[in-house]
């Protein structure tokens, strides 16, 4: 294809794409001047499709933990790919996988492999309610488990049936989930929990331990599976399942994003309880056993389990965080930093306190301009990659947009 | 790893990965010896973790349709990979693929790009139910449409509701795709057909086209959309949707499988009155947008324009079916061989012309043994990279299968 400026690029799009665009990347409704496509990655960087560079505060919405085309994790997909790949089975690479993971996540005793961060939802939806036969389950309002029927956030399409046993409890809220717990009764198929809640548009909060320690006791007491979602933040807060800091084990985790460093894999870890379930339900992908990801995987497991590269994300988002916090105080503007500091969420409010989305979007908007790709809405990722220049760099150029206000 | 048995990675496998395998690439439900693990591909063949090599008729049950590491294909995505893969946002291979893509089928208008199959059959589930807010979709009995909680083909974990308003038609049966569309009456959103009968365990039909005609006929009279399911026979039988030779357009036709040689991407595609409906659902997922598979569909592609593949797999096909028919008429062994011959479904009878999955088994078993990776329920596949010379192997496999029966 010959050099396109980008709005060539979305004219041709629209024409064969809904929309132009569909899907968590779309660029629709974040700040204006986000661009559309890119060309170009490496490390911590991309480049759009005019050559502009950014540093990429996103990570690929989570996929990129340890730079985008790493060395190792990119030769361990290629040196797979040129023996086998997608093919009538499995390669023995699928097995050390499963061993690997289930070594690295305290609660696993077995993993399924698939594509989507869905996917690995839906199988634990599905073990779930082959444990014992039980239908409901319980979800926080406002999270995100994915976007089949049962769970996309956006109704079109969907029926009521799809989600006819699901009940909603508030992230944190004891009593919610108490409630929701007594709602389903004997009925209670399991409780899915977002490691912290990192739903977008509102703060994001820690969880509570109480909380966490009352989902386990509640699956506990009714047979239910405990379900953590750790699809976006896993290997991000800890080397091992989100929840286990808190010392809490569920029955089921879902894994993905960052599992292979972006190449396409995702996975439902599991404890033994939840074996034999597991065992009964049918789910299946034309690529789930394709070897290459799995290699990318094993690699990346590797570079989790040896590299300081947990503490070195949390080191430089708090850095971000305090300078992010002197910034706006010098300049009188009201900031709200919430989440983990490697996964901050950064919004702003009005001289009431209320959220002042305009605000949002027009820092969001001076900051792509100024080559740091930031999302005003969702929460957005430190990696491997960065250093302590490039969150110099962000809070130079949050300086200067706050300045410019 | 240090190499292993293929009964020690079973052994591994079982402690690891719920039932040591599951989905359908798991060899408990076919023919004794038929090897799990494989440690090498290339062009027509596989080799398994023990060292054999076989001829491969599944061709990875679908996405090799070039041979397994086609040389093109796979530089076109390691060149990718080398620039941008998964991102922040897609890169204007995605414009470029969509363009192709709906410049190849003569219904299309647009694509969406998603990962699994399923992914793509749920999202023209859902896109059907947007398109005026109907509730109702027909589907065959016994065809396959992915392994989500409406389609899977086993219970376990599933509910009722999954399927409240799924309504069950027999393919190529007039009568009974007129009752269910009386049935669904002004509730009907849309029909699925597979592009032929490709039930697994049974023998295949092709497509009346009288059958074909009025599923379209049907659609148009309640504004419901009709959906092709190419996903398994895609670009197998055609250079364009499967059904554009009878004459029909869908609304909807769903790819994966053989779109980049068993890279990871499927897609949606839609005609003109299926787009609004299809900017209004909301489906997505972390690796959806990358970029490396959409470069190696786009090489596929242009194989798929530029060779004779698709003649010669037919070509190659109508000489097995031949010599096998030759070989059982001989033997006095009651075959059967149904679907398109690059797709062969082949089974066996006994003398009283019932099918017998006793012999299948043990045929199914000394063609592996031979050498010739068989499939005794599921249709097979013939690839571009296949040769006169392997199917002559396949026959005299069979005449020394049969011979020893």
């Amino acid at each position: 294809m010959t050099a396109s400026t980008i709005a060539e690029l979305e004219a041709r799009a629209k024409a064969v794409i809904p929309g132009g665009m569909y899907g968590h990347q779309s660029v629709k409704m974040v700040a204006p001047g986000t661009p559309q496509f890119f060309t170009r990655a490496d490390g911590a960087y991309l480049w759009d499709a005019e050559g502009r560079q950014y540093l990429d505060l996103m990570c690929g919405y989570g996929p990129q933990l340890f730079g985008y085309r790493n060395r190792e994790i990119d030769a361990a997909y290629c040196e797979q790919l040129s023996k086998i790949d997608t093919a009538t089975g499995p390669a023995p690479v699928m097995v050390e996988l499963a061993e690997a993971l289930t070594a690295q996540i305290s609660h696993g005793d077995w993993a399924m492999f698939c594509k989507n961060g869905t996917d690995a939802t839906t199988m634990a939806l599905m073990v779930a309610r082959a444990h014992r036969g039980a239908k409901k389950l319980l979800v926080a309002t406002g999270a995100y488990h994915g976007s089949a029927p049962w769970c996309t956030p956006m109704p079109a399409g969907t029926l009521a049936e799809d989600r006819a046993h699901m009940i909603q409890y508030t992230y944190n809220d004891i009593a919610s989930l108490e409630a929701a717990a007594e709602a389903a009764g004997e009925d209670l198929a399991g409780i899915f929990a977002s490691p912290f809640k990192h739903d977008v548009l509102v703060d994001q909060e820690l969880p509570d331990p109480a909380y966490a320690r009352r989902a386990r006791e509640l699956c506990d007491a009714a047979g239910a599976l405990l379900i953590v979602d750790d699809i976006r933040a896993g290997f991000r807060l800890a080397r091992d399942c989100s929840w286990t800091g808190l010392g809490i084990a569920p029955d089921l985790s879902c894994w993905g994003k960052a599992l292979a460093n972006g190449h396409p894999i995702s996975a439902l870890v599991g404890s033994e309880i939840a074996r034999n379930a597991a065992t009964q339900i049918y789910a299946t992908g034309s690529f789930w056993f394709s070897a290459a990801p799995m290699a990318a995987s094993l690699a990346t497991l590797k570079l989790i389990r040896e590299t300081n590269y947990l503490e070195h994300t949390e080191r430089l988002g708090e850095i971000l965080r305090t300078g992010l916090a002197e910034i706006s105080t010098e300049a009188g503007l009201n900031i709200s930093q919430t989440g983990p500091v490697q996964m901050p969420l950064i919004m702003f409010n009005d001289e009431t306190g209320a959220r002042d989305m305009g605000i949002g979007m027009q820092i969001s908007a001076g900051m792509v301009s100024r080559g740091i790709y930031f999302h005003p809405w969702h929460n957005m990722f430190l990696s491997a990659a960065m250093t302590e220049e490039d969150i110099a760099d962000v809070l130079d150029a949050a300086r200067g947009v706050i300045k410019a206000l």
